[in-house]
């Protein structure tokens, strides 16, 4: 076998992809992942994480040129990075590269928009650079799955990292050497871990991605040169953070298979497996009202069971992993959204007498992404709907109507100083605009 | 066994010890560190990365409050600690935590000093501060070696973040909640890759190690909370990136035993393996004038003869990791610095002349702290040394006046505006000075 030269070959691909070597329904992946993008870090810029770090990081700022998604504070370009890339996975509302996790966007898409208030940036290229970006974290992802996170690493962070090095290599116009070293140095920053999910600690992680990206090709730029094989050699990041180490997948179909076409996104903020139990008692929400519900059976895949069967909860945070307070909500509101997984909607004595009238029953016939939902009535009557794929699988995706209507719902609660229609259009047109910042300044009251 | 809370041990341990509760001999290998710190930095200012980072860093830099050791361009905190502790570490002249292989001292004195010139901070706090953040990097070192290092963590970085959290912690007066979240922040920003070595990537990983710290504990201060068990955690840092971990190690004997007291120090800026060769070729030196060697024939360990078996070289890196380059320039100039070590040297007839006649032979009889060197002269005659334990080890430790010396060698080849007489005084009455900031303005030129 040929030694494989995985960052270098990585590197060439990257800095001779042009425009038009890009399919048209890969860009249009890529406005899809940036309108979820601008949804998410509209509804994250209030988590009490952004307002903790602009106090320590503002004070520090160098020159304000790059906006705060949402928030409007004006700051350096990496501090925008971080906040930007943490606020978009602050509620674990962002995309998902089903094959690895990954929530590609928040790191790569963060870092991009903050460059682009740095130095002036066609919206084409920027749509370019957040595609190879979220091509390289993916195909990183790829080749330390499944081992990697699996063992504790934050992947959305410890692969991210590379993808703003690459996006910003990109838009930064980095020859293949330099892109290169700003993989390298995109490797001795990659960090962030599993234990993290929980505290507020996650949001670093996730927004350095963002901000040592964008600094990795930076400093490439200015001659700060990284390992030749800081991806795949024997003391990189391959193996290094990965039992599983397949380096092959980092450049196997480059330029033909395209990593953001294997993107998903969320249409509730909460795990994936309940996905399809919203769906499922949606749909039974039709035929029995909340009040004549005696019981619920929720029966699925053993994971389902694993990661969400919990009774009892008290807080918003055990909620978006629990598949009573999932059905009860659904039931008792049509809806399973921000607000319905706020500590106060757990309190919800409606909510609760509810979820304590929901059970799960393992059926291994029944696939992660699906799930049967059995009610029986106070009057007895039985009621059984079967979901095959939640809605926002790659099998049934959302939208893009369901993704403008994301972002309208997630801006009219979280940032209503917004015209989201201008921002949905902004995103939509983003590769005729010749000043890509200008979508920043379309998240902030004026 | 009892549940091990390793993460909210340590802080507690970390946020109640007093400077009283240091004993002296402790404190005073502290400011040994700290003499090899400045002497180690001021070399290291003119490393080519400390002018790129600041190319890309100083115009985005806040309020120019912090300077640049020996450099003197004055920058905000969080980035003069990137500079200070990169440049300590630019030459791997600093300190070797024996144990661990880890250089603490960088990380750590790193980001204290230049926090000390952004909040005012009495000598004596730095310095306690100091000795904790060098315990605390170097028992989280002992918790995962020796896996940790052996499958490419580039530990000096991945540790040093722990200590830079546990020491701007420490002089931010941050309690035991805090100074745990201050862990905890930082075991989402440890990072660094062995594969780095030898590209200059490797100063962003040892710089990043001193700014993220400070920062993970600013974070910390501000609110933002990591995560309980992140250090010992199934998902935290200690399994996560290491084969062989000890989360016990952490805390046992804490403050009993003090791992700066395991702290050594280089007579020469090259693999510590050599350093025997170094002592045995000056011993021999007196005995025979470098024209007049026929034939030099070094003895050791197998690690000496993996490591460092190396003719033919052709560049300063290479003659680091070169007993043939190291042996001739002693034998030729009686001394192993900086000079001796760059490629002009390299480059040198008469030294390669001179290391063509210096071969390796291993001999499992001698361990790897020292070394056998037979000389045949062009006479005929045969003279040998024999070295137990290189200079600088812990069982043949440098001496407080060896390393003053260091320090004066190198402020005189890289920094000849400094006064270190002035410096020297300042570093031994460190726990006297009302004003901490003031050394580092003793490296800049007036």
């Amino acid at each position: 076998m040929a030694e494989q030269m995985v960052t270098q070959d990585l590197a060439h691909f990257q800095a001779q992809c042009a425009v038009g070597d890009v399919p048209e329904a890969v860009r249009h992946e890529g406005k899809r992942s940036l309108l979820n993008f601008f949804a998410t870090a509209l509804a994250g810029h209030r988590d009490p994480f952004i307002g903790q770090a602009l106090s320590v990081l503002q004070p520090l700022s160098g020159p304000a040129r790059a906006t705060v998604i949402g928030h409007g504070a004006r700051v350096d370009v990496l501090t925008a990075a971080v906040l930007n890339g943490a606020s978009a996975n602050a509620h674990e509302f962002d995309d998902t590269h089903f094959p690895t996790v990954i929530h590609p966007t928040a790191p790569v898409a963060g870092a991009l928009f903050a460059w682009a208030e740095h130095q002036p940036t066609r919206g084409a290229d920027l749509l370019h650079a957040f595609v190879l970006g979220v091509d390289a974290t993916c195909r990183i992802g790829n080749a330390v799955s499944p081992a990697h996170y699996r063992r504790g690493w934050h992947i959305t962070a410890t692969c991210g990292v590379f993808g703003a090095a690459a996006g910003i290599a990109k838009v930064h116009g980095l020859d293949a050497t330099r892109t290169a070293w700003a993989l390298g140095n995109a490797a001795v920053q990659s960090s962030s871990l599993v234990e993290s999910l929980g505290s507020a600690s996650k949001s670093i992680g996730v927004g350095n991605a963002a901000r040592n990206g964008a600094l990795a090709a930076m400093m490439a730029a200015a001659g700060v040169d990284g390992a030749d094989r800081a991806i795949e050699g024997t003391r990189g990041f391959i193996p290094v953070t990965s039992d599983s180490p397949d380096p092959g997948a980092v450049t196997r179909d480059l330029g033909t298979v395209w990593e953001i076409q294997h993107n998903t996104y969320k249409p509730s903020p909460c795990g994936v497996v309940l996905f399809p139990v919203i769906d499922g008692c949606l749909a039974l929400r039709k035929q029995v009202a909340a009040d004549k519900i005696a019981h619920v059976i929720v029966s699925g895949h053993v994971l389902l069971g694993e990661r969400t069967d919990r009774p009892g909860i008290t807080n918003g945070r055990e909620a978006k992993v629990s598949l009573q307070h999932t059905a009860a909500v659904v039931f008792l509101f049509g809806t399973a959204g921000l607000k319905e997984y706020e500590d106060a909607c757990v309190a919800d004595p409606a909510v609760r007498a509810l979820a304590a009238k929901v059970s799960y029953r393992q059926d291994p016939a029944i696939a992660v992404e699906g799930c049967a939902i059995e009610v029986t009535t106070t009057d007895g009557k039985t009621l059984t709907e079967r979901v095959p794929h939640w809605r926002g699988s790659l099998e049934n995706p959302l939208s893009d109507a369901d993704l403008e209507a994301k972002l309208r719902t997630l801006a009219a609660e979280a940032a209503p100083w917004v015209d989201p229609g201008r921002l949905i259009e902004a995103v939509w047109a983003l590769d005729k605009a010749p000043d890509a910042g200008a979508l920043v300044r379309l998240t902030v009251a004026r």
